[in-house]
């Protein structure tokens, strides 16, 4: 029953690495808490670069300087 | 003032089905908890099936089996 | 498979009250989207008055003043 | 370490305008609370109108009764 | 820079055991998508079982009947 | 019409410091966007040392470092 949400910046997630997210956490919830993986729901959201914002920066700014 | 957050898989809902689930959970606040309308927020995420997992899978690939 | 979050205030919110608000919001998502009852979370967040905040005031502030 | 999300209609945020918010926010936390702002995040989420319902109704119908 | 949140119902979750999580969820996102752990924010929240209901009904009233 | 949700560590935040923040994200949001702040909502979670992740490891364990 757990839901879990991962927030990602949108730079080329491929559908592959999505699933691999999406298996990994359900694993981890089944073998960490021993939930019901059925009912184990993971929402992943790619946020542009222009509206995720860490030191008061823009990824999209702190992308062109090489970080 | 309550806020409320629908997420659903993004396959195809109306204008027409998301005004009747603003309407419907609006209405329901009022009704249970006695709300005021004019401040109740719905916020409704449509995500995209490669990024919704249950059961350790993409809805993407639930869809191909048919389920 | 619909997630659906609810945020309320914390004023005395009773389990019938929230076993109404479950119920009704997994019976309208039947009924618009034709979704899964089976599968569809919701989860309520009751959140201290002095946690909210609507017109730049909390709403500690405005049940004071009788709002 | 704060994160902070920030949801809005999309309705032309500009770039410039969500690199401001970005940085009010994080210099909030710093001022108010002491936060490292270099681990404070902030995601900016734009909901498209149809998908935004205040007082039972979609943005969309409110804009074009020019509310 | 990503940012998970994890949602499980209260049911005795001990500190081990959200180390585990956020140790594993971590590890997962450098794993997959090569994110930096030092800025990988992870957030659990713990609901009450009448906060959360399923197939219409709150946890609370599944676990009297076994479930 | 704007939602905000700021979370922070449970560390001793005071009801002064949240009505700051209330308050400081409301002008911003006035400001930056134009909005009307009497429909702007900001809500704040308070989140356990153990239920904070960052760098692989709860917060709880880096305050005993002395981080």
């Amino acid at each position: 029953m757990p839901y879990v949400n991962i927030k990602v910046t949108r730079e080329g997630v491929t559908p592959e690495q999505k699933a691999e997210l999406i298996q990994g956490v359900t694993d981890l919830l089944v073998q960490v808490l021993g939930k019901n993986p059925a009912s184990t729901v993971v929402v992943i959201d790619e946020v542009e670069t222009d509206n995720w914002g860490i030191g008061g920066e823009a990824v999209t700014v702190l992308r062109k300087r090489g970080l």
